[in-house]
């Protein structure tokens, strides 16, 4: 692919910032909008102009002086960049009430990371079916991965399990783990881990609630 | 309430590692654990000690040289700190699917952030019931945060509108606003804001799947 001979490593929040651009970029493709400048590319973004000509740099793109960038090959770069060319089948570990609203959750195969597999420790749960797809046991992770590709391992599970589920993702080959598990949890090198912490979201927003009088004085 | 009167504004990085300590208590707690060290509890926390210390140095704890904190005393003070010791009701604005997903999902009220309404602007979803709660319209907000001392907003709209509902919601006097919605948006001051967006979260390990092979060259 052109582009790639000049690939640079690019930086982690660079990394982070680019799914924010490519939400926009797809707004802007919507409404027929042809080019962007950075400067407004960076208010959307809720980022300096700076930053966003430098983050798009890493892409190879540099926009053209008093014109700025072609949404439309922008969004191409970015795309294939992130990986979006192709869907990355999901794996949910752990299908309690968070595990089945996610699986149910329609938000993941829209965006182009299907449910493919559904897996649980707990032998009563194996064998039920949740839409589509037919709770299998944990253990069965690595014929799972083989057989459907699974790209990332989202781990619903409670937070005494989740390093052990963890283990078992890497185990079986997978490369990406989304932990939504209110738990620390460690991956070996060549894993990728996020993490999603409703819990401590929730209780970020409480602090602020509970010490709200006593900041405005 | 005691320590009120020494209270220092807290740094924001300290307040989002509050919840991390307050799981880690919660387990101590659990296990009989009475006393735990600064150097135990950065472990299990993923941090440094100096930064432990410093952290509950807040929250008007320094530990006993040679013994470490008193768990017990830590969990009530981090309790406390939180806003833990009551409920924060939560109205839930957008019934698609993640709304739906986030209604059904019991960890917000397990965590005392009961689900107290239910909004969407879609009159044909007005009306509707969804456990034991019924779908109101958006406009009610005002109403519904008055009768039910609504505390925090979650925003599980389409991304467009989002913007539209987190000024509904601080008009209505809502003071935590919690998006879901893929969008870049704005809350006046006095209104504290926090964001989770799984989209942006599978991009970033969609990224770093699709350059795996790359950075290990």
């Amino acid at each position: 692919m052109a582009g790639d001979l000049q690939k640079r490593r690019i930086p982690e929040a660079t990394v982070a910032r680019l799914p924010v651009y490519l939400r926009i970029l797809l707004e802007l493709a919507e409404s027929k909008t042809a080019t962007i400048s950075s400067e407004r590319l960076a208010e959307l973004a809720g980022v300096n102009a700076a930053k966003v000509r430098k983050d798009l740099s890493y892409l190879g793109s540099y926009g053209t002086r008093g014109v700025g960038y072609d949404v439309e090959y922008l969004l191409f770069q970015m795309s294939r960049e992130l990986g979006l060319n192709h869907d990355w089948p999901v794996v949910i570990a752990g299908i309690g009430n968070l595990g089945s609203a996610l699986a149910n959750y329609g938000g993941f195969t829209e965006r182009g990371f299907p449910v493919a597999a559904l897996v649980d420790a707990d032998t009563t749960k194996v064998g039920r079916s949740l839409g589509d797809l037919e709770i299998r046991h944990v253990d069965e992770l690595p014929q799972l991965v083989d057989e459907l590709g699974i790209a990332i391992g989202v781990i619903a599970t409670p937070a005494h399990v989740a390093q052990g589920v963890a283990d078992k993702m890497a185990e079986a080959g997978i490369h990406s783990v989304l932990n939504f598990a209110p738990a620390v949890i460690t991956v070996p090198d060549g894993v990728s881990l996020r993490k999603v912490d409703l819990a401590v979201e929730l209780q970020i927003l409480s602090f602020y609630q509970q010490h709200r009088h006593e900041q405005t004085v």
